[in-house]
């Protein structure tokens, strides 16, 4: 087989790492701990095993003992709850969704290719990852407490306390009472079956599918009905798409906006980038995504500069996880570079090229993605 | 002032051309009436006057007496209804929306300079307009038939029979459930506080705001909760992305997907494609809109291929709506490509050029918006 699949190492033993995680993520940072894991290994499956699931953090982890946890429900609510595990477990109905989370920073390295991007992690394609997480609905616990009619935002804040917010904060977010309604939002305490892990935001975290992953608060311990946004560094602050020209030390809010949905983007699991293979057919892999409850409609493969092959896409896994697809090219001995563009189910396709993305904290990078390979003779 | 409104001609009185609509409209068909305003009419006033409202019509103009108008609520629901345009009105809540119209073709005209679309009307920027919507909300009519848990599909059916279907066939679509009863889909009767014309669906019509206009069923008279999309011709095999080498005649299901919500987009409004200008600022205005309930939160011109300036956002009509925006360019003598791309609130910026958006239908241009214009010297 004259494919570049063999070339790839694969553990035959994973070894752990940091976190039980594998010990070939890439860190990026080890304290607060950020990785990613590497293209090949996210090929493995659609479903994102947990010791290779990406972890982006803002602060030290925190330790919470599931006995004593309580999860506050306040704000412009009727009737404000206090809620153990038990009691989310037992009071609602139990849910599951395959979700996937991509944070706001993926594929950011191809932002910082323009222009360098100080003071943030050169996060690759592998900032986003897939698991089926089970939990019970925000919106059930909503309905439980009684959102009043002018509750617009629903905000998130749990205890791990941040030093990049000055003086340093508990992390936090919201959502528009509308997403956080709309039934896909979770309180999970599972993923991929198994507890949540502490790195993972044991005993408690919200999953927002289709919303960057800083919305999908770990460790969450208040939830608040209100009728703005959280002003909470993480919302208000840090997660802004800022315009090319602002200093993000002192940004207005009229030079930025905060990042919510995700836009539709996609990128390649295989070959590598910078991989030799050999001449011939070689098989091409990757993921779509889309925010919202949009789908991958279709992915466009070129390797030649101009002519695009449909790849074919994978099952889908239902209206919250990336679209993993495949093709197969025939490649001609040189350096060739190949090119990825997904489309989704509104008819919206990526932009063509990194340059006319770039802001100053290098958020959302969908443009079209592109790696290089050797091809070498036969 | 050395700008170029003065140069637009305005007519002190509107002169009425077919159906009640302005004589300055682009009519690209009369029968059936297929037109759109001019740029310098949509740019007059955020509501688009419903004599400048474009204006998409796939069959003959039904004629309907409003006394003996019902429309039928059927398929997976607990209790079927038939409801006329007094029950309607009578039996549940008012609701009034600010929406924004496309057309699935609007802005093919670019798609057109790269490729011919036989077949198919090469609409301008004025395929799109904004309109103060009355009516009932689908979701509390759908709420009095009681949906079954296994409805996944809303489907429209309207007495406009099209020739366009081999055979000929009644206009209709489908949204998902999910879209159907998040609230803001209406069955109105009224379009800027006036009752509905005749060539905009009297006496109801579907409106679903953030979707192609294909799906705001003019004349509903059946509305069917179903497992599946429509079948009907304009779901099932028009208004469907096709892949660029697909034969829109016998494209299989696997070479395309039914369009839906609307990808970002934005046109200019002033100056006119193709207009002179005198040299100095330079007033450049136009719209922006993003489906879903996505908003605008950004737009960008440029004049000198490459410097991007941020244009001023009008006031927001509401989550639903385009948003206007404006800025001043300094231009100097010559001939200039004016340039704007918008940003939703999501990230999603368009795509930069139409020639990587082609499709055989000639749908979904969101390209960035180009004129041309000639710049005088005082």
């Amino acid at each position: 087989m004259s494919d570049q699949i063999e070339e790839v190492s694969e553990p035959d033993e994973a070894q752990w790492g940091l976190w039980g995680k594998r010990d070939d993520m890439i860190v990026h940072e080890s304290d607060p701990y950020n990785a990613e894991p590497t293209r090949a290994v996210l090929a493995e499956s659609p479903i994102t095993p947990i010791q290779a699931f990406y972890n982006r953090n803002h602060g030290p982890i925190p330790d919470i003992d599931p006995a004593s946890y309580r999860l506050q429900v306040d704000g412009l609510v009727e009737r404000p709850l206090e809620l153990s595990l038990e009691d989310l477990q037992q009071n609602f109905p139990t849910r599951e969704i395959v979700a996937t989370l991509q944070c706001a920073g993926n594929r950011r390295a191809g932002l910082v290719e323009v222009r360098d991007i100080p003071g943030e992690d050169p996060w690759g394609p592998g900032a986003i990852s897939t698991a089926r997480w089970t939990g019970v609905s925000l919106a059930d616990v909503l309905s439980a407490a009684g959102l009043r009619p002018e509750a617009a935002h629903v905000a998130f804040e749990a205890p791990d306390v941040s030093e990049l917010a000055h003086p340093a904060q508990r992390f936090g977010g919201s959502v528009t009472t509308r997403k956080a309604i709309a039934g896909e939002v979770l309180l999970a305490w599972a993923m991929n079956d198994e507890p949540l892990p502490r790195v993972h935001g044991a005993p408690v975290r919200i999953v927002v599918p289709g919303y960057i992953g800083a919305r999908s608060v770990k460790w969450v311990d208040r939830i608040t009905a209100q009728t703005d946004p959280s002003n909470n560094y993480f919302q208000a602050t840090a997660y802004r798409l800022l315009l090319p020209e602002s200093d993000p030390r002192d940004a207005g809010p009229e030079e930025g906006f905060a990042l919510g949905a995700v836009a539709v983007t996609s990128d390649i699991f295989r070959p590598d980038n910078h991989a030799t293979v050999l001449a011939g057919p070689v098989t091409v892999e990757g993921y779509a995504f889309a925010g919202d409850d949009r789908g991958i409609a279709r992915v466009d493969v070129s390797a030649d500069g101009g002519n695009w092959v449909r790849a074919d896409l994978g099952e889908p896994l239902g209206p919250w996880a990336w679209r993993l697809w495949r093709t197969v090219i025939d490649l001609r001995p040189g350096e060739v570079e190949i090119v990825v563009r997904a489309w989704d189910s509104a008819a919206a396709s990526q932009p063509e090229r990194a340059e006319h993305l770039w802001n100053p904290k290098g958020y959302a990078n969908n443009s079209w993605a592109r790696i290089n390979v050797t091809v070498s003779a036969l």
